[in-house]
């Protein structure tokens, strides 16, 4: 299936990056639930979180001139989710190549799963075009400490 | 002006409800900064906070049969926010008629202001017709303690 | 890979329902083109106008008690995309079971194509538990003609 | 009221900018009409389609290094609007100064009008600070034909 999470253990023992949030009232659809798209948002939120924990922001994206793009990904929903509820997400970068790496994402209320992603990302240029990880971007995401 | 806050003494003395909130980055626009018309869900996710520290929900309207919609506003723009910048709202009525009251709201990064804005809210029926303000609201948003 | 798009000759036969759309300015984010998640709301879009070609609306839904949520889904981007592209989309349904259906999906720009997609969508009833498909859809959009 | 509408002849006389959208069904909130902040999305919309229909696009503005910022609004909502509505809507700068112009908007669906705006917007340069509007933006926004 989709979400497959079999890792060798090497794999799993990579950092998991933990970041919060609550689900706003302005984010439900007229379903009365939190919209399938909006959950890509707040994934999308957790990953700019971990490039922040490694002091990577926008302005130093622009320095380095590459960037990280969203190539493909999958998401398997597990459950609905309300206004006011707490949402914690896990991210984890899982493979790395010379130009993307996948992260790995699981959204949960309390104890349980609400959603898992896994998330392709490939760095581009300033002409868009793939381009190498930034050695600051690679060694702070999945070297060894 | 736009933004009078020219109130009675007493106006003044309402109850002022608070909330945080930090900028997420899906909510910057082409130009970088939070988009100006991603205040107004801030701003009405404020106004949900309002009504549920009162105990309203939307369950509580769909039993009421009554909801509040907004029916016009002013807002005054005032300094850009960022990625990752922690806001605080504060949000207070400021007016009440029969069917419908005014919700002041200002939005602070630090001691700075970053917008204000007047919301009017009309409240209606399950026809979408005017219908007065349910008591249940009314009590516990402007009446005296 | 995610996007097969292989499928038997008869698979291949079905209705394709095409819509189109026009990037607007507010849908680029801080990276100047349109946000990834963006996507899943204009494919979002693209399947109310099938269900809606076959008479199928919010409506007939709640008449129903049965309601389409998406489940999972596999993206695969393809080219970037700017304010004021016109954009195309076709929707296909290519796989159906007794409580769910498969839509694949791909946006084209001129004649380039953007993004594929497959959305797994189950029928959920009015306590958000998997339900049959009902007739009226299964019988519009996988039915023999 | 907040919306006046009332200029001189001369005023009134200015160019009408049209442009047309139809709601599209994820831009409706969990009441099942569209929520009033997106109609700000629709208006912005609207301007940008005002500067492309002058030649003025993002990459002008680069050039220039001069953006228009929303730094005030007005809003009356007249009527909701639900998915698949056609909206109209009409754009016209009515006043104009040193650093800032005013647009009025109006929405409407078919003849029914369903929301006015006045939109102020100031001139910023590439430091944030207000500056005069370029004459390219002048010339062809409110000059005498």
């Amino acid at each position: 299936m989709l979400m497959s999470f079999v890792m060798s253990p090497d794999e799993r023992s990579r950092k998991i990056y933990r970041c919060a949030l609550e689900v706003r009232g302005y984010e439900l659809d007229s379903y009365g639930h939190v919209n399938h798209a909006q959950y890509l948002s707040y994934l999308e939120h957790a990953r700019w979180k971990m490039l922040a924990e490694e002091g990577i922001t926008l302005k130093t994206l622009a320095e380095w001139k590459r960037w990280p793009v969203v190539a493909g990904l999958e998401v398997r929903y597990l459950r609905p989710t309300f206004c006011g509820d707490e949402l914690r997400i896990e991210t984890q970068v899982t493979e790395h190549r010379r130009v993307a790496f996948v992260v790995e994402q699981k959204i949960f209320r309390a104890n349980e799963p609400v959603l898992t992603a896994r998330v392709e990302a490939v760095i581009v240029n300033e002409h868009g075009k793939p381009a190498e990880v930034p050695p600051g971007m690679a060694g702070s995401l999945w070297s060894p400490p």
